[in-house]
């Protein structure tokens, strides 16, 4: 039987390219002197969780355990750490490392720090793999912790940790949130529908470009967007023709930014937060010529701007549409999210759903603390070996 | 023999999609209030007169006058200018025209105008056709006239007015003036060449990238770049990776904008000024995510910008390397920049050589000022006719 030396940890994992996820104990390493300990009581699943965990991006670590969009409970401290004390409401992103010396981490933008570690799939200070937050716990340096205001619910507000500040980020970088612009957001999922309820609480007009016209009435009516474009309308999408200041383009079908090029005003600015699939194209740079129109990236956010939209999703009340479900459910979700079938976010009940009782029989790894590089498994049949 | 109520204007005008300029005579309009005639001395040839006299971009209206980069003295004001006077050293540039009560005219952003009107083969407000500087003299309304200093040679300072401002604006806008920066330029060339100038103005450490290895040496010693990347050399351009902060891209071959996006630091700038041959590209926009990178375009500058320019390039001693070239060599010289033999601005001698003593016998047309649309032009077979 293995023996570990960190804290025994719960979690599902993804074995190889099927992408399944199956029960997987693992060690977490003991709460160091800048470390915060979270019990981990809901997950949001991004779509990043779908690629990767398929190794559709060709990264993969196995064992992989997914979710970076993670909220829960302080439940304990190292002696160093200031900002946290045990039982505070906090939320674990993208990230679980940087240099903390270069520019951009001086500036706050730890989420572009060439040595930014994330927080699965990657590897840690000490060289082990990372693994993330469909798990019941995760040791955080205190610096990568943010704090969930009393106002938000911890499952709500989960994919806040990923979708919220990536599409917050762009807005206020680029200046995309002056009051009485119009903004349009290409795409209506778990980055979409948030884009449109920030848009909106910074005073934006939003219009929402979909490919999926049974999307128009949620846009709507429920997310608060003033119009709804179908993108494979031509007469729309024609119509629609320099109207916007600026576009957030979350649409997950690769396309051409040819057409939202076209939509933007002068000076417009349309930013790509990536396509999961094939890659978006701009095969006529000219066309942002005649109108100094640009095209830029971005990903995530800093940890001050992620406790910043936390803040401001607290003040706006803004929280993600999600669904909750149960741990064992994750691999019918991620089946479901191949489908576009979801509204708008999954989010696990990672607290009352993991646990040791509710395992099936099966395989189950454990990986040693502190290994070097990836991880040495060793397979057991049965899940009880650590009771 | 025709009659005209305007002022008779001798110019060189291409007839057809051949792009063969050829002695034309026609009317400008008599100098209104606000108006500024300019006799004309120099006009640079743009790559714009190439493909715009050959209607390669499908909007030729001929006859037309090339010539856009305009230097003389002023030969006549009307009674409401109060800028200049006879004598004056001026410019007129890309534009004669624009609203003037938009929201970019209103900003000093004429050039962005949605009315704006072209110096050459564009509608002016009465209905006729614009023609350009291959002509011994240009009427302008006063705001559209910049001022040069008496510092700068009135025929290398031509440029200044098209290719000059064109790099000069978005190094500005995009903040890519700031001391100590890295900028690439991508063609080196008439717009290249004084991207060089100025960017070494600014204070930036400047890399040329270039298809034609042997402009390397012109690169760092005449123009004082501090490094040269042949474009087509791999290992060259793989060691360049992440190492600019921004890219001024006037290449003129079509290209993938990948590469120099890959040679973008973590939120660098790549500026595409046009192709003018076939359209350039970016393949993958996700390439612009992971480190917050940009692509934009831009286009010319507005009327105070253009001053500054001009103001700055003569604090700088900066000014074009030219050929000066007579009236009668345009068509040859509009050959060699088919064939990209030159360095690096044909300008024309134009107070020197375009008089109606120096006219071949020929064909000229004569064209009614305010003749609203296209121009009702007459045949006659010698130019004497106004004699």
């Amino acid at each position: 039987m293995a023996k570990s030396s960190g804290v025994k940890t719960l979690g599902y994992a993804a074995r190889d390219t099927s992408g399944f996820m199956s029960p997987f104990i693992f060690s977490r390493r003991e709460t160091g002197d800048d470390d915060v300990r979270v019990k981990i009581l809901y997950c949001g699943i991004c779509h990043t969780d779908l690629h990767r965990s398929k190794n559709q991006w060709g990264d993969a670590k196995y064992p992989m355990v997914p979710g970076h969009e993670i909220t829960g409970v302080v439940a304990e401290v190292g002696s160093k750490v200031q900002k946290f004390k045990t039982g505070d409401r906090v939320g674990v992103g993208c990230l679980v490392g940087s240099c903390l010396s270069c520019v951009e981490c001086d500036s706050h933008r730890e989420n572009y720090c060439a040595k930014r570690i994330l927080t699965y799939n990657n590897t840690y200070y000490d060289g082990t793999n990372t693994y993330g937050g469909n798990s019941d716990h995760i040791v955080v340096k205190e610096h990568f912790v943010v704090r969930i205001p009393d106002s938000l619910p911890l499952d709500a507000a989960a994919p806040l940790l990923c979708a919220g500040i990536t599409v917050y980020s762009p807005i206020k970088f680029f200046g995309l949130d002056k009051p009485g612009l119009h903004l349009g957001v290409v795409g209506l999922g778990g980055h979409g529908h948030l884009c449109v309820k920030f848009a909106k609480a910074f005073g934006s007009k939003v219009t929402v470009i979909s490919s999926s016209p049974d999307k128009k009435k949620d846009a709507i009516d429920r997310f608060g967007a003033d119009a709804f474009i179908h993108s494979e309308d031509a007469n729309q999408m024609q119509a629609a023709m320099n109207t916007t200041d600026g576009i957030i383009d979350v649409g997950a079908k690769a396309h051409s930014l040819q057409p939202y090029i076209a939509m933007l005003k002068t000076h417009g600015k349309l930013i790509a937060l990536g396509s999961p699939n094939m890659p978006n194209s701009l095969p006529n740079v000219n066309s942002l010529v005649g109108g100094r129109k640009t095209v830029a990236g971005s990903t995530i956010g800093g940890l001050k701007e992620t406790q910043e939209v936390i803040d401001f999703a607290a003040k706006h009340n803004i929280t993600a549409d999600i669904e909750l479900i149960p741990m064992d459910y994750v691999n019918t979700a991620i089946e479901r999210m191949e489908k576009v079938d979801i509204r708008y976010r999954f989010v696990i009940d990672v607290g009352k759903t993991l646990s040791l009782m509710n395992l099936p029989i099966g395989d189950v790894y454990i990986v040693p603390p502190n290994t070097k590089g990836s991880p040495t498994t060793k397979k057991d049949s049965c899940c009880c070996q650590y009771l």
